[in-house]
């Protein structure tokens, strides 16, 4: 460890940088309108918590790509650890809207037009977080519309980003290596599950039962791939993986990977309330108007609110689950190697 | 007065009364389902809220129904506190659905089945206070979907409070009662913002002309009646008064106004967060199965976030404004009208 | 299980007992006050929600309660889930001032005098959980104050709740109970631990090595007894195994008791959060006068959100930590148990 | 107005500096702690909005220092509309500090001795904030403690912003130059206050009539500033003029100024909130060790809490309310000066 130097707050926090980073274009046409700095300052914050954000999905993502996450090894915990703390920043973000909603349509007319082309949509750092999380490029609203507001090197970190093992990639091979169930316990097991399910459908769900072989039988992948335009991210041996934590979820060795499940569909919960939130405040703003992008922002945002569930495959698994006094009880030795080694 | 007898904290809050009205049907079955609790407590909070709600818009609709509100007394102030008060009890409401996310979809199966077909959908509160605020029976998502699930009496409280003046009909009147820009003043006034208006639209923005015309023109009402299927709720001369309202704000008369229609935009945004994150919370806790009530639960509650927006028509004239700086100056005598008796 | 029959939103809920529980002093009086309605509102809401959390806090005193809590059991889990729901629940609880803060003093003061001496400080079932989740008597601020505001079988419902094990009491026993370092390893390894604390101390801190004695030595224990006026809840051997805990979370079967532990934190974070809001509230409310319940609120509260930290022998332990790349390794052995065991 | 250049998110919102301003102390000592980056990154974001609130707080001073701040101006709705953005923005600060608390204890040990003697006081901005507000030197805790801490500068512009006049100094005169109640009305209207206000006294209140004497009397200051160490920073006539404003705020002329005393207190609210949940964070963060800057994080924390309320003496007000139906009516003549000219 090298000599101590003396560290001082101002110059560890680069201060200098980050309260010198903000210009005004009104006050560069002379016609200076008080808000712009609320805008330029809200929008560095949500940047500076992006880049939060990848920090944490950055190491998440280094953790899972290990060719043999360890169980007993603290790694799990840190994943789940980390992605609760980006549900918690993610709250606090859609908070902050709060403050950008003190700002009134008329304020922000103010100089709204020194901005254009300037807009939300080139924030090349959120684009480049959702397809780390699992969008993928054909998945997205407005494929084309969004690369052209980008520059070429920001398209490059996006498209580098989306062919890359993404966070819903990884959890899909982890799952599958999920140890239980093995071969044929696990056929009679499921084939015994899908019956118990069956049962409880009421009449109009019965169309259900046919999702369930598509998405859980190894067979009803292809089929499910056959039939729609949309590629499945979720293996059905993943879906399986998945269910079964959801519903042995009391065992020691599922808590984590249940609260991991948790954890991302409260991500994708909380993307889509900020985009709701956000929306619902650029109508407010511009309504009718076109946004300084170009765009009908709100029409924009309501479709990325409704396609961009990154996670949306593991909130589906909760249509198969059965009440908890049918379930089936797990073999001895199936249960012991759920349990803790001090047994 | 009378004699002041000693009050008690208990006997005061009845919660003999409040803390005995919790039954739990799954205790009914001898399948206690510990969840089932927080269940029943929940939708109670709910439901006190919403009786807040209605005591506040009730004062609110009785002080708009006067005859002549008078600037000068403290009713308009009082009004805009109350709907401030709404807004603030909307929050709440909207953050407490994290408490309701803390059950998880296998604890809600474990007494689900028994609250067939009890649901949600039968809080007539809620649609009460909707019918209030101004949503009209037409503009309702499911229609007779909604009324077939309420008991003759509770359908007969909603009818009631459809027949009646809603928040938004004396918004109306009252708006057409502004006493800015009468007679002759009002149209050169209008004409010329029309003009200022057009010169600032961006070429794909030029329908917003004939737009403007349909709002705002006392001929262009009944153009858009004809066109359209929806009735609107807003005159074109109460719009003009609320454009005036958001433009003038600065003067001191215009101070409350403005608060005031900032206010119903806030509840409204309330509403859609609290329609949008209930919709999340459903589709996490049943996906695609059917809910207590009967309904795709997820499908109702994402068609009346999109449609429900009670005061719509304000928002959209934010879609009119222009610039602050090219805003035309007021003649010296209505400014003289917009100031206080002081000066 | 019975037959089925139709369960009613407003039956289920017991609507009519809920909604039918307010009545206004201030009505009675003739002297209506609009703002009374609220008042009671807000506070039979914050009863509903006490229920519940002695609800989640009685079943999680039960699991705990049971002679030897089975780590391969969802016991656990469940009281981390259920502790954790409470967490929430107190978040809610906190920000539900804000509704009470749109009360203004004058609004206030339309009706404070009817309800003498009634007060918040008669809130048995708030009281009731204090001591339930381990507040002592002798720990309470003006021990005999409070209970003289309370009736006589409300002061009961307290005094046994305070005679039962209370949550900090069984957390106690079952860390005593952790079956980690087991006896002569334990001494040793605490032995080197303490040399590695007290290397990492700055001069300043130096007592903080003395305060390790009394508080992890078997003998320790006794001397602080004999030292302070308080007596300890947790023992040395808890405090060590609580402290273990905190060290090594990262290994599988100390990821739940990290959890729970935290739990117990953030429970007295957001109860004292609540208390100093409370306290902020009060005095706004009324400054200096004294409360309806004849208390100069303000200090009570302030005095209370002092000393009543229930788990602040926990909170105490951080003090002990040392850097995680100075932690002694643990033996194989030990590791091996805090395993799963399919390894 | 120049060419209109095209603005690109990105530059517009200079990210090369904002995203490449952290640079981990743990990376140079080759330890890497993997949350050093959160804690940069938050007290960045952190400073960032404490430059808004400087923003905001700035164009409050300068419209409030004007000679005769104008009744029939925006001006007035301006100050209370970006204090009350001032409010949202602490919220947002409040809510922040989950983040922080997502940081264990053990996870801080592992970079926090590279840190000294970095720390939170030494963020200038903050101090700076307090001082604009009000906070003079003599009421600080900690007096040279903190200036100790601060380079030279950061010294002087904290002691060039004590200089100045402060918000609350700028308060004092414009409530001074208040027009209501001058002269002989004054006395009448006061002497009749103070009687009504005795009546209302509880026997146990009954020194707050020696309070009244001393706050809202001309003589009274002197008195008050004779007996006390502690300088009062609002005169007896600026008091009067509060009060009365809280007392007839349903007047349209006193809306404004309501909701600007409003304001204050809530600024004062958040500010404590966010030192009281700053100091808990402490306290479970580093316990009874010291802090990076060499203080016991925690005492300061609390002491400050306590002490630096700069708008106190305006919350001391709402001691000295009286009940609405009691209030004397106000002459026809002032009641006129209270409403608009178009009455």
């Amino acid at each position: 460890m090298p000599m101590p130097t003396e560290v001082h707050y101002h110059d560890y926090l680069q201060l200098d940088k980050i309260l010198n980073a903000q210009s005004l274009e009104s006050e560069k046409h002379n016609l200076v309108a008080h808000d712009e700095m609320l805008f330029i300052v809200i929008h560095q914050a949500y940047e500076l918590w992006f880049k939060q954000l990848h920090h944490e999905a950055d190491s998440v993502v280094a953790i899972m790509s290990k060719p043999a996450l360890n169980d007993n090894s603290p790694e799990l915990q840190t994943v789940v650890h980390r992605l609760s703390r980006c549900v918690t920043i993610l709250r606090v973000l859609v908070h902050q809207i709060d403050i950008m909603e003190t700002m009134t349509p008329m304020d922000f007319l103010d100089f709204r037009d020194m901005l254009r082309p300037a807009s939300g949509f080139q924030s090349w750092q959120f684009k480049e977080l959702e397809a780390k999380l699992g969008l993928k490029f054909e998945h997205r609203h407005g494929k084309e519309y969004y690369t052209a507001q980008l520059r070429p090197e920001q398209v490059e970190i996006i498209k580098k980003a989306e062919g890359s093992q993404s966070l819903l990639q990884l959890l899909n091979s982890w799952l599958e290596r999920m140890p239980f169930l093995k071969e044929g316990a696990d056929n009679s097991f499921w084939d015994n599950y899908k019956k118990i399910y069956g049962g409880s459908l009421a009449d109009a769900e019965k169309n259900n039962q046919s999702a369930f072989e598509e998405i859980f039988s190894d067979g009803g992948d292809t089929v499910l791939n056959r039939d729609t335009t949309i590629t499945r991210s979720l293996s059905p041996a993943a879906c399986r993986a998945a269910l079964f934590i959801m519903l042995y979820r009391g065992y020691p060795l599922l808590q984590l990977p249940f609260q991991l499940l948790n954890c991302l569909l409260e991500i994708d919960e909380q993307l889509s309330s900020w985009r709701y939130r956000h929306m619902n405040m650029v109508h407010r703003m511009i309504g009718t108007r076109i946004g300084t992008g170009g765009s009908t922002g709100k029409d924009y945002l309501k479709a990325a609110a409704e396609k961009h569930y990154i996670f949306r495959e593991i909130a589906q698994l909760n249509s198969f689950l059965i009440e908890r006094r049918k379930l089936p009880a797990l073999p001895a030795e199936i249960e012991k190697h759920l349990g803790f080694g001090l047994l």
